[in-house]
């Protein structure tokens, strides 16, 4: 009798061990996942907001004219970068920079440039990777004092 | 000796079924993940590249024009549904319901309707939640011989 419980405890031990381990070894995949689900969502949601903004008359130039932004720094050179730097390409504005983590020493060229390099003369900074705001601004402050302006910010202001 | 190894056996057979079962049970929340996450991006693209063709000089109501589609019927009710309905607000396309299947027969009301009512007189559908184009369009073709379109190829074929 004491024979069957010990065996039945020492089973029931392993399977608990084994359904735990199991399940931990997907959590990290769970979490990249949903992670992933978040940021898209969150991209997703500033295209939409950008794309009603547009189709409501809205004009991303006149955010830049109306606050004396001549010359920008567009932080972020993925999907929300480059629509910027498109949106701006006929316009008044210069992007005198585009500043990416992803761009190397050895990657650098005129208006390339990555976090480490000194940043250049401008009136502002957009940071376009909206899910990761939080985090660039705050590396950015301790880099510089020109305004630092989250591309959501731009499109919810000039909302018409 | 025939009992220790025994012991280990069954010992190691609980840890296994456990293992098993530990993860099983996270693979339907993992998949849950994988699949928003894919369809989020989806949607992101679609926005991306539509905020490109507006950038780039493109007009969506000349595509309508351009087939002579003057009345059409948007299928979908989500993000984009509601975009390409505000993209058509001011122009001269006729926009006669929006169709979804999360309008029931209590919800429907004048330019609103659900999967199960008669398609009304249109020249096109065009189908919005891109995810979901190829099971859409096989359902909406056993109702109905008036073109089904994807939003995605109008945002790709009038790349200017």
């Amino acid at each position: 009798m004491k024979k069957s419980r010990y065996r039945f405890i020492i089973c029931s031990l392993s399977f608990g061990i084994g359904f735990f381990l199991g399940g931990k070894m997907l959590v990290n995949m769970i979490n990249d996942y949903k992670f992933r689900m978040k940021r898209n969502f969150s991209n997703m949601l500033l295209f939409n907001d950008w794309l009603h903004f547009i189709y409501s008359g809205g004009d991303i130039e006149k955010y830049f004219m109306c606050y004396n932004y001549n010359k920008i720094i567009i932080y972020g050179n993925g999907y929300a970068g480059k629509i910027l730097l498109e949106a701006l390409s006929e316009s008044e504005i210069e992007v005198v920079a585009i500043m990416d983590k992803k761009i190397t020493s050895l990657d650098e060229k005129e208006g390339m440039i990555g976090i480490n390099t000194k940043i250049p003369d401008a009136d502002c900074i957009i940071v376009t990777p909206v899910f990761y705001y939080e985090e660039i601004y705050n590396e950015l402050l301790k880099k510089t004092d020109i305004p630092i302006i989250s591309i959501r910010n731009i499109i919810e202001k000039m909302e018409v």
